[in-house]
């Protein structure tokens, strides 16, 4: 008999993917955790029954998490990745060269510990001396942090339990706070399709909090719509106006810098969200 | 009792859609034609199983396969769309003002009959005194004509069943010469994460047969992966580089000039479909 894993996205909506089986299943202190073996995606991190991350897909959005605002700075040293205990962010900072110090403030310590185990292509990199695992509330983390950060990147489950309060004004503005006076920052702000309101609340709010602020897209399969958004706020530096000598050869398989450039440009539907 | 019809876009993975009723089912002489009420995405159009357009994604498509070659041309008088019965090419193409004749050969009349009847906002302009609609095979009235068109657009299903002969460089080689001396030709290539051979053939076949070759990409959430491919073949004019003050203005909801542009700029493991 085969098992398939279905996740609605919407009410009316889903997706739905054939399981081989479930690798570890388990209600954390802050959500619950399945690891499936998927036959088209391999294995898969699922969180209160939505899709995080894939071993066949997730170099999208970790490469444009994670590559986009690296190379609209001109020398990232120390940065933060709030969320994204499966490790995914921290292996595409690391291949900066200029990276000194990745913090990652990961409020599941589950999550951590069943990526490594599971995931190991995704999260094999934790353990480099470069890196700060800190098992902690995110939120809290970057209350108490000032000027520390070149580049914070916002690697959060949907606004829905323990990610609620990365949705928020006062967290944005607790960002600016923890940012170096050229910090750039970055969260996934979800798709346009099914959550136009969260997008345009999510922009309003980073721009008044940040000079200059942009929305880029990617298409990443197993997310809601297949179109997903990222906003980036950004002190001085603009994403869109990095001059081409800064982009340097890097292996990767979605990211290229022109693609760096295009994925700002934007469907009318989405742009009209902006305004 | 809630009715979900699921497309299985791989053998292990799909989409889920919450259907409230069937408006029309019948095998035509050339596929299973079903129209679908939605709840989610409107009334959908379903052939083999396999969604063709929705009410509520269909702009994004119908859009993108238009504008992109019909801005990439200076002035299109006569176009052709083969296939694309439900009329949205169509209904794109009738925005630009220079066109003078657009001919429709579409294989399959009950395509055309039931999308006039349940997809109004798409198929509606049809009847437009410049449109020409002939049930016929695409193949054929490609094979017969030369030196005609100024843009040709292939609307086609997957390449099984009754588009199979349109994903061939012999189709290619007859498209080249139905256009005239400087004329652009697109056709829809698929999803490059589960048909990546497909991408592959269509393009090296593309580019033996035009001197510019060009792949773009849009995001459609109700189709496999969400991200979807356009194989652009032109005689002389290059797509990417369309002088700033021929695109106009044009009511649209995805298109953009800046998206025109940004299109081109692909995923580094597409792009590496054409090396």
């Amino acid at each position: 008999m085969a098992t398939w894993f279905t996740e609605k996205q919407t009410d009316s909506f889903g997706i739905t993917a054939k399981v081989n089986r479930s690798l570890h299943k388990e209600q954390t202190d802050f959500q619950e955790l399945e690891m499936l073996e998927t036959e088209e995606w391999g294995n898969m991190l699922v969180l209160d029954d939505m899709v995080m991350t894939t071993e066949k897909d997730e170099f999208v959005y970790h490469e444009m998490l994670a590559h986009v605002p690296l190379f609209s700075h001109p020398s990232p040293k120390k940065v933060l990745v709030v969320g994204g205990g499966d490790g995914g962010v921290i292996r595409e900072v690391l291949k900066h060269e200029s990276v000194e110090k990745a913090v990652l403030v990961e409020i599941d310590g589950k999550v951590i510990e069943y990526s490594k185990q599971y995931l190991p292509s995704i999260a094999g990199t934790l353990d480099d001396p470069r890196v700060d695992v800190q098992v902690d509330d995110g939120f809290m983390h970057i209350a108490k942090s000032e000027r520390e950060y070149d580049v914070i990147m916002v690697d959060s489950t949907e606004p829905v339990g323990p990610a609620v309060n990365l949705f928020t004004k006062g967290f944005y503005e607790g960002i600016a706070n923890a940012l170096k006076e050229d910090g750039i920052f970055v969260a996934q702000t979800d798709n346009p399709w099914f959550k136009a309101d969260l997008i345009r609340q999510a922009y309003a709010d980073i721009k008044e909090t940040f000079p200059i602020t942009k929305i880029y897209t990617a298409n990443i399969p197993t997310y809601p719509s297949g179109l997903w958004t990222f906003t980036l706020g950004s002190k001085i530096y603009d994403p869109t106006q990095v001059k081409p000598e800064r982009f340097t050869d890097m292996d990767t398989k979605y990211y290229t810098s022109e693609l760096h450039n295009a994925s700002f440009a934007l469907p009318k539907f989405v742009k009209d969200l902006t305004e």
